[in-house]
């Protein structure tokens, strides 16, 4: 018996897809990463999982896990030899139990964000990630990358959110780990070893996961500043002000909401005056536990003090949802008013708070120096020092001339981040995508610490290569 | 040169501790483990540090790394050969940098935690760990063993306090990863494989940490209760009610204020009637960003609503800071108490919420069955699902009696924690203490890959070995 066949044999032949049923799950949704495969096969429980990937490693073939395939990196796309299998989670998709007393839920790798949020929510609890792909990513690409979003500044990334996980391992033995226990102090931290570890390490295909209590009532407000120092100034002043009630803080440059508001003239700024009259905005978000009229009446109290003595130049709170909504959609909306503005380079960063203002100077300056007239798209979750540092061409400039520089901005803005302490993927993980630029940044004992874990825990190579890591020589 | 010469030379000959200088550090501060070393060394920086482990390495010398040498399990004693240099810590306990915009500090692993502590008071932050050791544990050994306490419940344990550590290998090279980042996605997670790996890996030398804003005010209360699942019902809806404002959930039995009352009879309960009219007491705490008066208000409201719907019997709330410490104080003579009634068996675990009130009727239960007479006082961390689930003799029987079915107890309580898919060591780590019953109760598969990760960071088994881990079979 062939793999092929054996494949067919263990998770039924309908599962095992080929040829053009297998092309979707061999390029990502960006069409940046295009592979091959034997064979893209869909187990439909963790034993399958295990089974398949027993045969994969008997015969010494490449294991790459997919989720929703809504990466960014490249992590979740074969290499194009043709070597490997894509064994994708889709079918996993079961919530396996809710326990609201532990204020807990399992739910296979498969399922989709949103359905996690909702079967919480339909238990009257929030499951806090949040984040634009909410709608098609799976939990366990979100565990695979350790995902962030927007509730990061109050409730942490995807590993914080994670108390348990089943994995199974390159050799194709499965890890019970499924525990619901805030403490447990017996022996090593396996489970945030696989989180963010892309599937380089094993195959994670359940997790157990934290849930909180709903908020009774959210308010929403935009502020107008002069300038970094005062966003970092005002969201110091917020954290103390509205302690772990604080559960959104976004900063935008006027370039970004100039850009939204050219692009879609139906949406506009709730404040006085063009866009251009401030340098920055920022959107706030409390999340309050007690009521409407509290929130409010907190809200108000905090930031009029900071209108008062000058930090806030002017501010407009959301009188109800629809408003509130308005002020999100102003902020989403900056990557495709951007697309509609022309190609551009992103960068996912991040950068000690006390240092992003000091690091947006000078970075803008850099870029002026070596490329004249490019512009500046700086936006992101200020309160996680996350910036999405993003550069648009000079305007009037043919695209093709942005992207011939593409490389040399990519390095301009990555050495400055090293050079202020930060990181060159925040939360979009590494992929195939800065995989070798880890290499410049990354110090040599650090890069070896994961290159001997990946060989204790993969010694044959065989889970997702060429992700994270360059291959290593094994020894 | 020798290795004793080579050290002297290295650190300094004063601070090669041999003969009756080097005693306090061969036991741990309780006298339940006792070991020999070659000598006690104790490096100034992270290089001298480094220097020691390389030439312990070179002639294959184990390392023990030790704190303050405040652990309940043994875990930074050297075992009895004599083989063993240990490494303390103490003298490096500068504070490196404190970032009240970015929120973190950055200090050594020698500082005692207090003085982390009053570190972030003095620029206005709260760095929430605190447990009972906190004016001689150092923050290097809460680190290693990733220490709990009594904030975990708002603020999470050490590693939930952690962003960066600097780590000098097996090998002696130095890892420096302190990054003050809350957002960082680039390879595998070293900083939690290392926090709570009680030295076996490497030894922690440096961390950056969290900070958060100080509350502006605190509310305690003690209540009630019928039952432990009225404790857990309440518990759900404190947290519904107060949200992250919840700092405190301790329950306590009637067994353990009766203990404390008896012991200290100027120690009383603020409540009408004796102790035993109710069968559970729960210490509450609430933390609030904004004002006294809305502490209390929002106190009064959630606590009085349980009052009125039956699910609290009765309540006192601190009227200010002294009746707030002596309701603490009650929780904390518990463990004095203890010690004064006679010898008793502590079990520290943890179960998920849901199932603690039937761990609790079970466990009491198959107590009585095998062991007729012996005293329950189970107190505990219930908002983290924490329980110190003690037991004392039968009232009058002699000591060395229960010290006699010592394993036995140890044995039925942890399989009956195994059932309920709780931990065997919530707060406390693994050390000496827990290495063997880890094999009973840890699937082989998570036992082999906990070993594959010591052998691929540590295989010439030099650091700390018999901690955490039984010695591996080298391949």
């Amino acid at each position: 018996m062939n793999l092929l066949e054996a494949l067919q044999s263990t998770v039924g032949a309908t599962h095992v897809l080929t040829g053009p049923d297998a092309a979707p799950f061999l390029t990502d949704w960006r069409g940046r990463y295009k592979g091959q495969a034997i064979a893209v096969v869909r187990p439909a429980d963790t034993e399958q999982v295990a089974q398949v990937v027993r045969l994969c490693a008997q015969q010494n073939v490449p294991v790459v896990p997919q989720g929703g395939n809504t990466g960014l990196v490249g992590g979740a796309t074969p290499d194009e030899s043709g070597r490997a299998v894509v064994i994708s989670l889709s079918r996993m998709n079961r919530v396996r139990s809710v326990d609201t007393d532990n204020d807990t839920l399992t739910v296979e790798a498969g399922c989709i964000l949103q359905t996690v949020q909702e079967t919480a929510r339909n238990a009257n609890r929030l499951f806090p990630l949040s984040l634009a792909a909410e709608g098609s990513c799976t939990i366990g690409g979100n565990l695979a990358t350790n995902a962030g979003g927007t509730q990061v500044l109050r409730y942490g990334n995807t590993r914080d959110l994670t108390l348990g996980l089943e994995v199974v391992t390159p050799q194709g033995e499965i890890w019970n780990g499924l525990r619901g226990l805030r403490k447990d102090n017996t022996g090593y931290d396996l489970r945030d070893l696989y989180v963010g570890s892309e599937g380089t390490l094993g195959i994670i295909t359940a997790a157990t996961l934290k849930l909180y209590p709903l908020p009774v009532a959210r308010c929403t407000a935009l502020l107008a500043l002069d300038s970094v120092p005062a966003a970092v100034a005002l969201l110091s002043r917020a954290r103390t002000g509205f302690g772990a009630s604080l559960t959104g803080f976004e900063l935008m440059s006027a370039a970004c909401l100039e850009l939204v508001t050219r692009h879609y003239p139906q949406q506009r700024l709730p404040l006085a005056g063009p866009v251009e009259q401030h340098g920055w905005y920022a959107l706030l978000e409390l999340s309050d536990s007690e009521s409407e009229t509290h929130a409010r009446e907190r809200f108000e109290a905090v930031l009029g003090a900071a209108l008062e003595d000058g930090l806030v130049q002017d501010a407009a709170i959301a009188e109800n949802l629809a408003q509130s909504h308005a002020l999100w959609h102003l902020r989403e909306s900056i990557p495709l008013a951007q697309a509609e503005e022309g190609k551009n380079i992103k960068h996912d960063v991040s950068i000690p708070i006390s240092r992003i203002a000091d690091f947006v100077a000078t970075t803008d300056d850099l870029l002026q120096q070596h490329f004249p007239g490019v512009r500046n798209i700086t936006f992101g979750h200020l309160g996680d020092g996350n910036l999405h540092y993003n550069v648009q061409g000079p305007i009037g400039e043919a695209e093709p001339a942005l992207l011939a520089r593409q490389d040399d901005i990519y390095q301009l803005v990555h050495d400055s981040v090293h050079a202020f302490d930060g990181s060159i993927s925040a939360e979009h993980g590494v992929g195939q995508l800065k995989r070798d630029e880890l290499t410049r940044y990354k110090s040599p004992i650090e890069l070896q610490l994961m290159q001997r874990i990946k060989m204790a825990l993969d010694p044959q190579g065989i889970m997702n290569p060429g992700k994270t890591l360059q291959d290593a020589t094994h020894i």
